[in-house]
């Protein structure tokens, strides 16, 4: 086996090259992921030969894409499964009862990354997706988990400028910190018309057996009163995950 | 940047790597890590602390898991995910009438690998995990794939040896043509106590748009003549499931 001397910038190059993959392209050509990529053709197609060979990616044609073994090798010990399985239920339950979109988000960064989402026909717009993430300053989701992140997370999204998607999304850091303690005072966030004038969020903190905040379960309503009424749902489902997760190992942990 | 003279073997060192973790061993110290990819501990160690760099492995202490990351980007280029969105609430909705446990596989090599499950509280025992495999022949849902998989496929399974779970399994390549031909006549496949007595596994074909089988929809019920009478919930729910799949772009395709 040859020295490593070089693995270094190997393993960024291979990192580089699965990462050119996105929710919006899960095919490419070659040309197209050594663009993106940085790297020149002839490397990038000697690299995604070595790992089409791991199964990693699939080729069909002139098209790679994500393989299906790099899914389930990341899906099978992963440690959003833990967490996710004892979510799947409670999920199914509100979706079931409340017919609206309904999600589950982990804070990453500053920024909230959906890990499931149940899909409700209609017309509701949704900007959330499965492995998709959103700023954590527009997002019901991620408020909830922002209010129960460390200081130093909140403090940098507060110092980062804050995107408006409507007028009422939440720009300022007065703003913020308003919202953060009613958050924590309530154990909800009802963010109604932040993203998108017809849709509300609202969502609740789902924590582990220590009590930590470890996820957010949300939904997505019409932006009209009705949607007021929902909260005690997604409440009481959020604390049923809690009560699972007390015997589960939760992600980050 | 270095050259890529020993890339090969980097690539095929970091694959390891990232394959020592698994549905029973989500987290592992670097010595057990070294070990199963048979790599030396300095060269592990590097290479770990790299794929940590990448977002593509966590460290807590001197225990290492796959990372968020990983699962984020084979998540969200995946081709199986087009397939689970449309399956999702089909597989909801029969979850919830037939309330036995709901699960979604492909075909991967001679092994059923299975995509999604929703579980249902209870004593029925289900040897299937989300990202987890068994061999073709003794799951109703490997069957279904088998019975539409290509020659080569159905003839390298009936060349090698069919483990037997109990005295039910098929484990002939006779019991085996048979089954193959009575899936494929009647559109489903029955399997009662093939891997433990007290089950019994009903899977149906899905279909792509261009009528090629490409998943299969199987639930787990008590091994009890009431099982028949859910066969025909589990053949509509994936003639729905094939009738969105005309426009989804399957995996494998």
């Amino acid at each position: 086996m040859s020295r490593v001397a070089t693995g270094e910038s190997v393993i960024a190059r291979a990192v580089r090259i699965v990462e050119a993959f996105g929710l919006d392209d899960p095919s490419l050509t070659i040309g197209e992921i050594a663009r993106r990529a940085g790297l020149h053709v002839a490397t990038a197609s000697r690299m995604v030969e070595e790992l089409v060979q791991a199964g990693w990616l699939e080729r069909s044609g002139r098209e790679v894409r994500i393989g299906i073994r790099l899914w389930e090798l990341s899906t099978r010990a992963s440690p959003v499964m833990g967490l996710r399985a004892a979510a799947l239920p409670f999920m199914e339950d509100l979706h079931q009862v409340i017919g609206n979109d309904t999600q589950l988000a982990v804070l990453d960064g500053t920024e909230v990354l959906f890990l499931e989402r149940l899909w409700s026909p209609g017309p509701v717009v949704n900007y959330s997706r499965i492995a998709g993430r959103l700023p954590v300053h527009a997002s019901s989701s991620g408020l909830v988990l922002l209010a129960h992140a460390a200081h130093d997370v909140q403090q940098s999204v507060m110092d980062a400028p804050m995107k408006g998607y409507t007028d009422q999304t939440i720009q300022t850091g007065a703003e913020l910190r308003a919202m953060l303690a009613h958050i924590r005072r309530e154990g909800y966030a009802l963010c109604a018309g932040h993203i998108y004038p017809d849709t509300t969020g609202i969502a609740a903190p789902i924590r582990d057996g220590r009590g930590t905040v470890v996820a957010a379960l949300g939904i997505i309503a019409p932006n009209d009163t009705a949607a007021y009424s929902k909260i005690p749902a997604v409440q009481a489902a959020a604390r049923g995950i809690s009560r699972v997760m007390t015997h589960v190992r939760g992600p980050r942990q």
